[in-house]
């Protein structure tokens, strides 16, 4: 079979091909699902790290020291910088317009920006699209940055083979500088603006966060955290519930434990972001020698599989007209208050299945 | 059919037994069907009032004095404070325990926190039955309190006759004063803490911005307003895709339009906040007026129906032994680059609709 051109010259490196690629595939327009299985055999060698932490920590400005630290070490690197609160997309912001022109003439950078496009649920696709296509266009590493906001910065680290949670001192009582439910799913933390007071608190606070993580789950410091990590991988906003099976635990009981490491960095100088990408790296190594790095890829590869088979299942609901009609007319009884939505939806689910 | 004796004494405005109906329904114990459809045909009466806004932008604060203008004009009202950040629920935050106190002797002012409780898109349904709970219980007014941090505000909104956008001048560069996507959702506009420097740059801001949106969409100052908040109320992470249609546009264009007011607030001292209430009450005589009431609230009951047989089928997959059984074998050759995602999921799909 014949690889479409924009595909053969994306696996090349053609940046203006590789672009296009990406918008293709989050337009999902005809054809799309083609094109990425085209890609798709080429993916797998990037390392994917995940980038997130509050507005104003630093993160873009981390990442994009963290770009060039990896150039200086002879490496590529593509970005995707998503914000889940904008409906802008594909380089249309002005922060990013700079940052684009900041490495404009180094081919070895590739940066990329995802906006929601009005797709709720569909940023989290449209961002491992992303990555797959700067995954196979060879980059070596491939970074997601995104503003940590709830829901989404789970689903977007569920990408990554390694999360770097940035905190910042000093960002008030209404920014809660560490969420519970969100902790676990850091490899590494990196604590940016270490310039500013109450540095220190913040580390200290993340690593007494850490410890009661460490003893709240399974009861031992040893393989908590293994544990712990082992279930964000499979999470998604739709696979929450019932896809994370116990399987895991035991196997992994016996591998050595990874303790997240706790960094301090000053983006604007660069301070510390050599040790961060350092980290970063043998994270990787841990990841690679536990056999814990394809457990995280296969969770992935499952929560994406039953995603991809879910939003068909919502598709055939919304798109056949008859079934379409049918939750018209239950959700008019609703709203007049003769059935209640429970009793409305059970009605449509059973008219579906048969 | 006897009813639950719970349900009895919610509906007759039994505060212990109002707030255990709402955890029975969050918690989706065996049997909530039932007593939500206990509750429903009592529901419909309350004017749902919604409230977002970045963090920092003083919503609790607003929120607690609305609700003192409530009880001085005697009416009575519920408050659903919603986090989508946090995993804590039921009245566990200490923010949280400070309103009770000062509301603890007013049996005409309930209010209950919500998290995420780590049930990924599951809040929008959990807030939805907390709403229904009060509602069916009699308070007058309901207000559903969230932070404005994406997705998640435009799921809630969903539930609101009513969408009151608080905004705050001076809040810097990394959380935009408005983006794009929420605007629509607005009703209203709060901006509060008035007494701040930048406050008519704000209020400036908010004005062009409906300008922009008002002539964007279908080019004309008269019905835009009308077809833009006709949008939102379909959306939901699920339904957004396919299940708004232009069914709605041609009906409307006949009708008088609203024009969403930019109120200015000092919430501390409470000053603007009668003004704001006045407000919201016109918007609902403006909806009762003019028919739009009832397609907000069908169009919420389509969402919901909707969403509850998508959730069905969800479970079943996942539920599914065989079928989770093929998405784990899937999965491992996808995770092995034999397969991609896309073939992956169809082939799921195809296998759970036979």
């Amino acid at each position: 079979m014949g690889r479409t051109e924009v595909v053969s010259r994306a696996l090349s490196g053609d940046i203006r091909a590789v672009s296009r690629l990406i918008s293709l595939i989050e337009d999902c327009v005809p054809g799309f699902e083609g094109l990425y299985s085209e890609i798709y055999p080429f993916t797998g060698k990037a390392h994917v790290i995940g980038i997130t932490g509050p507005p104003g920590s630093g993160k873009s400005t981390l990442v994009d020291k963290m770009a060039a630290v990896c150039r200086e070490r002879g490496k590529t690197v593509g970005i995707v910088a998503v914000d889940p609160t904008s409906p802008f997309t594909g380089g249309a912001l002005l922060g990013d317009r700079l940052r684009m022109q900041r490495h404009a003439l180094d081919d070895g950078v590739f940066i990329r920006s995802m906006g929601t496009r009005g797709q709720l649920g569909g940023i989290s696709r449209a961002t491992s699209g992303a990555v797959d296509v700067l995954d196979a266009a060879g980059y070596d590493y491939v970074i997601i940055e995104t503003v940590g906001v709830g829901q989404s910065e789970v689903e977007i680290a569920s990408i990554a083979d390694t999360v770097v949670l940035v905190q910042v001192p000093g960002l008030g009582d209404d920014i809660q500088v560490i969420k519970a439910g969100v902790m676990e799913i850091g490899d590494l933390f990196a604590v940016n603006k270490k310039d500013r007071p109450g540095v220190e608190r913040v580390v200290a606070e993340i690593r007494i966060a850490l410890e009661l993580s460490s003893v709240a789950s399974r009861g031992g410091g040893g393989t908590s955290r293994i544990a712990g990590s082992a279930g964000h991988h499979g999470v998604s906003a739709l696979g929450a519930a019932g896809s994370e099976r116990e399987e895991t635990v035991d196997e992994e009981a016996a591998r050595p434990c990874w303790h997240p490491p706790i960094l301090q960095t000053l983006a604007e100088t660069g301070e510390g972001v050599g040790e961060l990408f350092d980290a970063c790296d043998e994270h990787m190594r841990y990841l690679a020698g536990t056999g814990e790095l394809d457990d995280r890829r296969y969770r992935r590869a499952r929560s994406e599989t039953m995603q991809i088979a879910s939003g068909r299942i919502w598709r055939g609901l919304t798109d056949d007209r008859g079934a379409f009609a049918a939750a018209e007319e239950l959700a008019w009884k609703v709203a007049r208050r003769e059935i209640d939505p429970y009793s409305a939806g059970n009605e449509l689910y059973e008219m579906i299945v048969k």
